[in-house]
């Protein structure tokens, strides 16, 4: 196993299955951890640095958290490798682009993945297709009493796990779903899942979490503090009341769009598709906007002539560094979107 | 012969033949006539325009100026109709909007038109497809002698023919040709063309002429005043220096844009053929503005699977009035725009 088989398929959080697949594109929990007698990673040496990673990567290769791991030493991967890693949301951008020691774990199937010296000694995140975040806790929890077995955690009786950033002490558990709107983009509702997401206290972000924009019509969710709330208690309020809202809402566009204006989402539909099709150069941006019109039309069953599975693995496969990884070479801007358009093409099934 | 039966072809201006008819759509002149002892129709009396509309039917309808003339009641016609002739450049929005007794006389080439109680009495224009204006003059001034001899026109010794506006006085003699000038419009150059229109003293305008806007790739040159010169100057000067000029710049772009940015061009001719085979609601402005894109290709040899001649006829074809001529009923516009759409799949074989 290397990095250049991801490209091959489009990992967990693109599978397109489980609950409310229509909407939720997938499901990831992450804990914080950090070693007791240590300090946090912006209070350490380099050399501290060094034995952390060095330690955490030793216990938790020996932890056996799946049957198959890739264990990426972050700091020594190209930038390509790299950008790949945060592309599949394996790794965060802030981790791509640190200049410390520092590594990833990498369960092969992609639905776990550590990263060893982000903002926390340790990030343990589980990623699901769809709204699967029972199995996903079930999961973390697994992997953190692995890893609890050899590793003893910094841990407040009163406060609970303790954390570099004060947002995430207690459970250190962030819980967040991708959600597909395109119907609330277009009937101009989105304000709306705003609103709501900000009355119930969630972060609202892009594709690539904090400091992203959300790109065309996919928005990130999640809870925002964790201090004095059970992992039960937040987990559950998330998947019986939080995320349901957000699905009712685009159904309920999607459902009033088809009666009022179906042609004129047959009309965004078929020009996307004919698009992505025709083009000769075009941007990831673009390709995302237009894929999202795309999916929303396979979901809606005006499309029948693109399977979902094609769509999903498309938004990964023409993002840069999948590009280039399953093209096998660097390639300038310009080029890429060259490459990128005749890569659509052969994948579309282009006239 | 009746009006709905020119919707079966682009006529003679989209014809698409004729010298340089890469970058020339087509050439017409006019001549400005009005008859001696008769006031300029705004200083007619109702009943004068009633006289004058009747008079001037008979004697053209008589002088024979093609071998098969429709005669069009104006002010009778629906404004379908009117709208029809105007799309196909046969009268002139003024004529098609105004609510005098009035008329058009229509050889049914489409080569010729005259229009009756225009600004002036009589408006003869002659229409050729590509660079033709020697033998439109030939038959323009073969249709003037026709008429002359049975109208006597107001003429004067130093003046020559009188007119309505004091622009046409002289000859009354209007030269245009309607450019095709989508490379220099990509390549941001069309101000070029511009400024060199305006060092020639012409006047640069829209498709429909007079008060509109240039729509998409479409540029109208006219000369400005006829006083003071022959015909054959005008006309020869206008063939010789001022349109090869035009037609030498947008050549020149587009042959740079095949050497330095074939794929931004083939990018933008494919997406627009694309975009007009998938669209489910299109307007006729967006409609035009691709099929230019389209006609370049075309003309650039870069797309084989349309042929110029369909593109040109689309380009009247989707018009509004035509479009509700074609599928013989009245059309809101919401309702035309997917009219439209399906007109345009089914004419372009789309998949």
């Amino acid at each position: 196993m290397k990095l250049a088989d991801f490209t091959r398929s489009a990992g967990e959080w693109l599978r397109g299955v489980g609950p409310m697949h229509d909407v939720v594109i997938s499901s990831r929990i992450r804990l914080a951890r950090n070693l007791a007698g240590m300090p946090f990673l912006t209070r350490c040496t380099a050399e501290q640095q060094r034995d952390l990673e060095a330690r955490l990567r030793k216990d938790i290769l020996a932890a056996g958290i799946a049957p198959q791991v890739l264990y990426v030493d972050v700091a020594a991967a190209s930038e390509l490798d790299r950008r790949l890693l945060v592309e599949r949301h394996l790794i965060s951008r802030h981790h791509a682009e640190a200049d410390t020691p520092r590594g990833a774990v990498i369960a092969v199937d992609e639905t776990a993945s550590i990263m060893v010296n982000e903002e926390d000694h340790l990030r343990i995140q589980v990623l699901r297709s769809g709204l699967d975040l029972t199995n996903a806790v079930a999961e973390i929890e697994r992997i953190d009493d692995l890893l609890a077995a050899r590793a003893d955690f910094a841990f407040h009786d009163r406060y609970g796990y303790l954390t570099a950033c004060p947002t995430n002490v207690g459970t250190g558990l962030r819980v967040s779903v991708m959600l597909h709107l395109p119907a609330l983009k277009m009937t101009g509702e989105i304000e709306k899942a705003f609103r709501a997401a900000h009355d119930m206290h969630l972060a609202i972000r892009g594709l690539y979490g904090e400091g992203t924009e959300a790109t065309g019509d996919f928005f990130q969710i999640s809870n925002q503090t964790t201090l004095g709330r059970t992992e039960e208690q937040i987990v559950e309020e998330f998947i019986e009341q939080m995320v349901p809202k957000f699905v009712e809402y685009e159904r309920a566009a999607r459902s009033g769009l088809l009666q009022r204006r179906a042609n004129a989402v047959d009309d965004k539909v078929q020009r996307s598709l004919a698009v992505l099709r025709a083009a000769r150069l075009i941007s990831s941006e673009e390709t995302m906007y237009l894929l999202s019109l795309v999916r929303l039309g396979v979901n809606l069953d005006r499309l029948r002539d693109v399977g979902l599975q094609t769509v999903n693995e498309l938004f990964l496969l023409t993002q840069p560094a999948h590009l280039q990884k399953t093209l096998g070479k660097e390639l300038a801007p310009e080029q890429r979107a060259e490459a990128r358009a005749g890569f659509l093409r052969k994948r579309l099934g282009a006239g």
